[in-house]
């Protein structure tokens, strides 16, 4: 009556071949599977492009009756060098089956979509816009951006945590939340793993979050997503903020070293570089930046921050001096939430003006806010009352920085911006696989 | 004006020692850093049982003004082996600094807490309460578990994804979701990364997410959270559900190993034992299942699935048999959703009645719901009239099927569900840190 444990059936078939591993079996048969890229029939001879996980290639036969584009296949063939196919190996085709038929040509033709054309019709589209060789370019690089983080911050004693979406208030404060119905009750979507991450930091020490966080931003700008994945990272007992930098610093690097093993393809794909990561990344303050790209660029600067074109050309000057990567240090509190450190004046008591805060800007843009938070319990609600905040509404906050909580800091790095950076793509949208914004909630 | 690349600041000092590392320090001074997790004053000696993110150890002294309980405190002083004391080591503090003074008593003694005396008071003080020894053993289980989840899949060829969270409609229907105001408009919670694990199919063939998703269940169960983590899985060009299946063993295989690597001190904290995961799994079907469980047990099962009873027991059967897991196998449509591939009658056409949708048992409960997706568009639309569901509110969902999808089928595991088995935690809310259920929003 019940199944006895048997040994899998064995499938007698030659086994499946990917496209970028052809090279090994020049002369050989293979089998093939994967979507019909591109097509050809000129009568006598057909041409397929087929594209798998791993590349494309050209299989060449005669008499078959072709699919219509983006169906999924079976090609059994043989190898031959051909220096002008793409990945220099053509198929010639045996056997030829179609796996699942398309049953409508595409939307737009996967090999020649431009985003420039048409973006919203891309996005329209993405279920089946997003198998093109650029689009999932960028979508695999930024898995491997991911692992890359995860992979060296475990191998500097952090812990994964998995904290809450649904909260009952911000962490920001009150503004560009989006409201949820939750059995009744008001709640939100979490802007950010804040105070989770600083909890956790009284259980782990380390530890990092890969998680989406939730912006009900109205403005549709190309470097904000509504829904983003955030690369969240806290670190304890630490001295000041330039533990953060530094971790920052060693962590960026192992990123791209990981990106030069596993994804140089994507980048050529894309006619992108990847970037040194100097050992010492540069650091200027604030103050001195402003001042920086003022005198050097006569770009009067507006507000308490530096504004996009000071980004710009503040990068100008330090990939001048070779590094893609600049810190700005030393942010006023006037730009920086209430539990932002703050900076030590010379004698040593805490400063009204400056904090530890951090930017990290990357070719022309900022990709990480950072520095240490405040962690003693009597400076936190000294903060709240000098912010005008009400401590009640932030109580659930403050609670935990009544146990000891050691100093510490952390940052965040918004995971499509920097992969958008990286890769040169003009809109935050197209490194998401399903971008949300003000206007999309679909697909 | 601009800072220069520096070197920096080398800082002449012991560096840190981990308690986990005490015993290469037999004899030496060592710095340590961490929580006062006990503390004992005897008038001329004071005992401090300092936790870290590593252990825990019994630091011993004289004169010293001991803080409250979880403060973070620094010691420098000499190793000693002492058989009685936790670890075999102890150390004889030379200087003792208080590096951050918790400023209330913490709420309940993190060394005491026993979950069963008041689960709600536990929960509602979690902000310290997850600092407690088996409380933090069981989130790094977890973390462990996730990491093994990923590096294996990565090792087989799969691409991590992040899809949405935010979505216009249900992916297994209306019921149970948490409404979001999205910019005025109507949105949901996602239940489930279904559709898009399948979408991405059409891009790497193989791919993973380990994301929340958002059940609004109203009931309170222990086996129940309205927001979990769900590692997804999601494989294309299958000959049928056995190659999901037989990737899910190695998965699993896999998994425990990483934790014999990494966690067995957690698992011996917690008195729980890493399970073996045989080499293939035993396979039943849910018919043979309901019947083996009537027939030996007695146990009327009701429903169209198994009831927990007969999990339990059909576990139980298999237990016996020397293996914790059982997949149950060809469910039938009546137990699952409208995308559920039909199994195949005796003559090759699909059978109405059954199924390639497979459930995994581990310990006593369902750990995994999976199985082969439709992936024929005329198959998935005739699915749709089939189940009376509208093929206008589903255009979403169907509208990838018209091009050629692959043959393909995945499974999710519940993060939380898996680790609070292993650990044999009663309540699953306690494997995660902060826990979403029917009345709690908070911490």
């Amino acid at each position: 009556m019940t199944s006895e444990v048997q040994p899998e059936t064995p499938r007698a078939r030659l086994p499946r071949t990917l496209t970028r591993d052809l090279s090994a079996h020049d002369g050989q048969q293979v089998r093939l599977q994967g979507f019909v890229h591109a097509r050809r029939d000129l009568g006598g001879v057909q041409f397929v492009v087929l594209r798998d996980v791993s590349g494309v290639t050209q299989c060449v036969g005669s008499g078959l009756h072709l699919p219509l584009a983006e169906s999924s296949v079976e090609v059994v063939g043989t190898v031959k060098a051909h220096p002008k196919a793409p990945g220099g190996f053509e198929v010639q085709i045996a056997e030829f089956r179609v796996i699942s038929a398309a049953v409508e040509p595409p939307p737009v033709e996967i090999p020649k979509m431009e985003w420039h054309v048409n973006p919203e019709t891309m996005l329209d589209y993405r279920v089946v816009t997003v198998r093109g060789l650029k689009e999932r370019a960028a979508l695999k690089v930024q898995a491997e951006l991911v692992a890359g983080f995860r992979d060296h911050l475990m191998a500097e004693g952090f812990t994964e945590i998995s904290t809450p979406k649904i909260v009952s208030a911000g962490a920001e404060g009150g503004a560009n939340l989006f409201p949820i119905d939750y059995f009744g009750r008001a709640a939100f979507l979490a802007q950010s793993p804040q105070l989770y991450k600083q909890i956790m930091v009284g259980v782990f020490e380390r530890v990092f979050e890969v998680a989406p966080v939730y912006r009900a931003e109205e403005h549709a700008t190309s470097r904000h997503l509504n829904e983003y994945l955030s690369l969240d990272v806290e670190m304890g007992f630490i001295e000041d903020e330039e533990d953060v930098m530094a971790l920052e610093n060693r962590l960026l690097a192992a990123i791209m070293e990981r990106l030069r093993a596993t994804a140089q393809a994507e980048f050529t794909l894309l006619g992108a570089t990847i970037p040194e990561v100097p050992a010492h990344i540069p650091r200027i303050t604030l103050l001195d930046a402003r001042a920086l790209v003022t005198e050097k660029y006569g770009h009067a600067v507006g507000g308490k921050d530096l504004d996009p074109e000071a980004e710009r050309l503040l990068c100008q000057h330090y990939a001048e001096q070779g590094s893609d990567f600049v810190f700005v240090t030393k942010y006023p509190r006037a730009a920086r939430p209430f539990y932002a450190h703050p900076d030590a004046n010379a004698d040593g008591t805490p400063s009204t003006e400056i904090t530890r805060g951090f930017d990290l800007l990357f070719r022309g843009i900022e990709i990480t806010s950072g520095g240490q938070r405040i962690h003693d319990h009597a400076m936190l609600m000294d903060s709240i009352a000098a912010y005008r905040l009400s401590p009640e509404s932030l109580a659930g906050y403050t609670e935990v920085f009544k146990y000891g909580m050691p100093p510490h800091g952390g940052f965040a790095i918004g995971a499509e911006r920097l992969t958008a950076k990286l890769l040169g793509i003009s809109n935050v949208r197209y490194a998401r696989a399903f971008p949300r914004d003000r206007h999309r909630l679909t697909p």
